[in-house]
Formats: structure tokens, sequence, C-alpha cells
């Protein structure tokens, strides 16, 4: 028999449909429910309507801080947080800024007459460095995969990466500048990682080397970025976040012809409700197989 | 021993190195090798440096017809065309297309101000249509399969195309117009092809749908994409040949907001050139450690 999972605090029709799609029945009261998708970040609200039929909890986001900062998180059931569920959209839109960069497409859009001096290079084979390899990173690993890519993978502490072929220490960083055809900045804002490419690194860069930041604007010195373009350095800077941000009218990155900026959308509030919504409905057909769950939460490690 | 291999009729230093990097050893003398790389599409001039000791030749076509015609293909040896070099390439520049497309990273280009109402969609879990599932379209499915899209392949006949979710045979292709986030045109130029999308096939379009055309212009009835374009409907078109070709600079198409016109660049000379040194490099490894050659030519079948 479908299992029965209630949608909450508040009734929502696309979560709905995602519980129906994943083939179980969604529950209008919670007390008949073995399962909840919890749409708010709320604690309190879902402890007032947990009861010991639930076997499982889907939460709304990435991190669960609050919720195990909150004692919310029992053994006592499943919880699912949506880690994974947004990395893929992020990492869709850096290989897009990516390919974009490579084929000078930014370079082709602001052009009215067929030129062929635009030409630019397929992505098959490049040496991509993906700096950070969270959800993000790793999702733009398993994108990559069929172009057969030299995947270099950044992380603090130069763990192994699943798919990366090699796998560095946030120390060694500066040997992928001089490698890398493409550089994709997916790590975390830190004191360590503010400016982690100025100017000195921007030298380093190959010439055709395409520099892609879906993390933080404070990742890039954005004067010396400006600088390096603006003196024909680099094959292009592709950009969906800035420093500052926005990005003021005047500034001269909206000018250089090999500069692509986007507006912080890679991942917008309408593309993570979506992003969520066919996570959620991929667990709940997990659960109704009595399948292994995705993001389950680990109590102990908390994450 | 490292096999002998020759590249001619001129001496190239790509493909010398292609030889080397695939762990043979160039031979100048072509009587002293064991296979060939000919780089000219003339078989008069391979057929005067062919000799019984040579085990294998290297074509640098991705048809063979004009090699079968001339009867230089004998059973004598394996050939192999350069089916599947090029392919990869225009796929690339295919999903960088409907990637831009769906992203609006042309919207973005063209502007000098932080504006989020150009807002994109990410590319996972859609509909692509891939028309056409020659080396261009395989290519191309095998790049989408980590996006989970669902693949509706078209080909003359319906045959089942790997990696394909759904498989219809050109006549039915009406049936995917309205259903398709991303229609893909990969298919050749015939009589049969000629305006396959005009506008009554872009009426029925899903109204978010992003055309992309890295085939021939003529498949597209451009004054119907412009007029369509105009009237608000379409996601985007993405266009890398076009019907005129060039785009005279007059065309209303270069200032449609929603269209990116790339100069019939997914596919270069250099492009080109690299990747037939890619595959060269591969199939030499390949011979040089006794395994299946890639794109072996059929002398039976004809291609």
């Amino acid at each position: 028999m479908a299992p029965r999972i209630h949608v909450g605090p508040e009734p929502d029709d696309r979560f709905t449909a995602a519980v129906e799609e994943g083939g179980a029945t969604p529950a209008e009261d919670p007390q008949s429910a073995e399962a909840i998708v919890w749409l708010s970040g709320d604690p309190a609200g879902l402890v007032e309507v947990l009861h010991p039929g639930v076997r499982w909890v889907q939460l709304s986001s990435a991190g669960v801080e609050q919720w195990l900062g909150a004692g919310a998180i029992d053994a006592e059931r499943r919880w699912t947080s949506a880690a994974g569920a947004y990395g893929e959209t992020v990492a869709d839109h850096a290989l897009a800024l990516a390919l974009a960069g490579r084929r000078r497409l930014h370079e082709c859009a602001r052009r009215s007459t067929w030129d062929r001096a635009v030409e630019g290079r397929p992505l098959f084979g490049c040496t991509v460095a993906v700096v950070g390899a969270g959800a993000i990173g790793q999702a733009l690993i398993r994108l990559l995969e069929p172009w057969r890519c030299r995947i270099v993978a950044v992380t603090r502490s130069g763990r192994d990466v699943p798919g990366a072929d090699v796998c560095l220490a946030a120390s060694d960083v500066e040997k992928v500048w001089p490698e890398a055809d493409v550089v994709v900045l997916a790590a975390p804002a830190t004191g360590a990682t503010r400016h982690l490419v100025g100017a000195a690194e921007l030298e380093r860069f190959k010439s055709e080397a395409v520099l892609v930041n879906v993390a933080r604007g404070s990742l890039i010195d954005t004067d010396a970025l400006a600088g390096a373009l603006a003196a024909g350095r680099l094959g292009g800077a592709a950009l969906d976040v800035t420093d500052p941000e926005p990005l003021p009218d005047d500034h001269p990155l909206w000018s250089e012809p090999r500069a692509l900026i986007t507006p912080h959308v890679a991942n917008t509030e309408d593309i993570r409700l979506r992003a969520l919504a066919d996570f959620t409905r991929e667990n709940v057909a997990r659960f109704a197989r009595g399948e292994e769950l995705r993001g389950l939460v680990d109590v102990d490690r908390g994450y």
C-alpha cells in the first residue's frame, strides 16, 4: 500500500504533486502520516506534529545545524536534509558559464555581424580545476565526466574527491593556476579564501584560461581581475557572483569584452524550490520502495 | 617494440606528436612504416606509398565515400575513418548553446546593469529532443547523460539510439514539438529536412522551449523563427548555422533579444585538426596495444 505523507507546515501544491508522483498518498492530517515533508526552517512547528508513527522527515535546507542545535532531530526515525538538491543547479550554471567562456558565447551575443574571429574551443580534454568540492563541486565533476577532462579538485585537506584525477590541499592551490584551462571557484567564503585569486595568481593563469565563479565574489580580487582582462590576459571570466555585489553600473567589468556577468542567478528561489521538489519526489519514491534515502542526516556526526 | 607509423602526405608536427604520445615511433619513410596516418583527401597519393607491410591506415575524413569510390580501400589491412572524431566537438557547442539558452546567458551578456530579471533555468530533468542521431546527436546524448534529461531521439527510421528514452521516426517528429524543453537540430540537410521547423511547428513549441541548430540553416524557416521570437514565443533560439548564411547584417535575428547566433564555429578548421589529432593519438595507442580501433571502415557495408 502507498505510504501516507504529509506536507507542512502549509499545504503546497508543488510538493503535494511531488508526493503523488513519487508513488505516495498525500495526507492532510499529519497524525495519519508515516512521513513528513517539512518546508519551514522552524523546528518548533514540526515537533508539534511529530508522532511515533512518523518514520521519516524530509527537511528543506542543505545544512541542518539549526535543527541539531534545537535538539529536534532524534534517533526514532530517519531524517533527510536537502544536501545534494542544490549543488546540481549551481553546477549546471557553472558548466554553462565554463562552456560560454570556452566558446566565447558572450562575445558572439554582443555582435551583430557574421564574424568568424569569435572562434572558440571545445571543453573536451581540458584541465578543469574545481576549487571547493562540496555539493556543488562534486555535482560539477559528475557533469564533466563525459568530457574526458583532467579534473583537479582542491579541498581544504586535499582529501580524495570522487571523479577527480588530482586532489590537492588548499595549501597547494597555486599549482593549479598554470595548469588549468578552466578554473571554477566553488569554495565557501572564509578568511582563508578571500582574494584567493588576485593579481599574482592571475599572472600565472594560462593565457586562454577561463575563470568561473559561482561561490562568492570575495574569492576574487575584482580590481585585479578587471586589470588582467584589460591587459589582455586570460581567455575570459564568467561570474555569477561579484565583489562588490551587486556590481555597480559604472564598473569596468560590464564593458570588458571577455567578461560575462550573471546577476547571482545560479540558484534563485524558484530554481531552489523546483530542485527541492525534484529531490523530494525522488526520496518519496525511494521511501515507497523501501530503498535508501538521499541526504540522510547522521545525528552522531552532526550533518 | 613500438610500431612505426608514417604521417603523410606532408610532415605535420601535430600529428607526429600524436603518434609519439600514442606510444608509437614516427617513421619519415613510409616504406618502413606498419601504419599510415593520411591527412589528405587524395586517394592517389596514398596508393603510391602503400605497401604490404602497412597493417592500418587512419584517414582524416568522417565519410569515406570518395575512398571507396576510388577503390582505394582494400581488405589487406584495417582502415579507419575519422567518424566520431568530429561529432563530439559539435555536440560540445550544441550543449553550450542549449545551456546558454536555458540560462539566458546571451541576454546577460548584453546587459550592463545588475538585473535579476534575467533569471534562467537549469537543464536538469528537461526533455531534450535530439533531431538526428548520427555522430553529433549520439555524442550529445552521451554528454547529457549526467543531467537526467528525458532524451527523445529522432532518426529517419526511428531506430534504437543508445541513451535515448524515446526513439521516434522522422515521420513522427511533430510529436516532439509540444514536449521538448530543448530541441537540438543535428540532422543532415536534405529535401526532407528543409524547413523542418517552420511557422506551424514553432506554434506547437513549449513557451519556454530553446531551439538549437548545429546542423544546417535550411532546417529552419528563418523568417518564421524571427516572427515567432518577435511575437514572444519560445524561450530562445541559439543557432550556429543560419539560412541565409552568413546572416546579413540587417537581419532582424541580430537584434532579437532571445536569439544567440554563433557564426558556424562549432567545428572550425582548427577545432577539427585538434579533434583529429586527439582521435589519432587514441587510435595509435590502441594499435600499439593491439586493441580494436575506433572508426573501422566496413568495406562490405560501404562506411
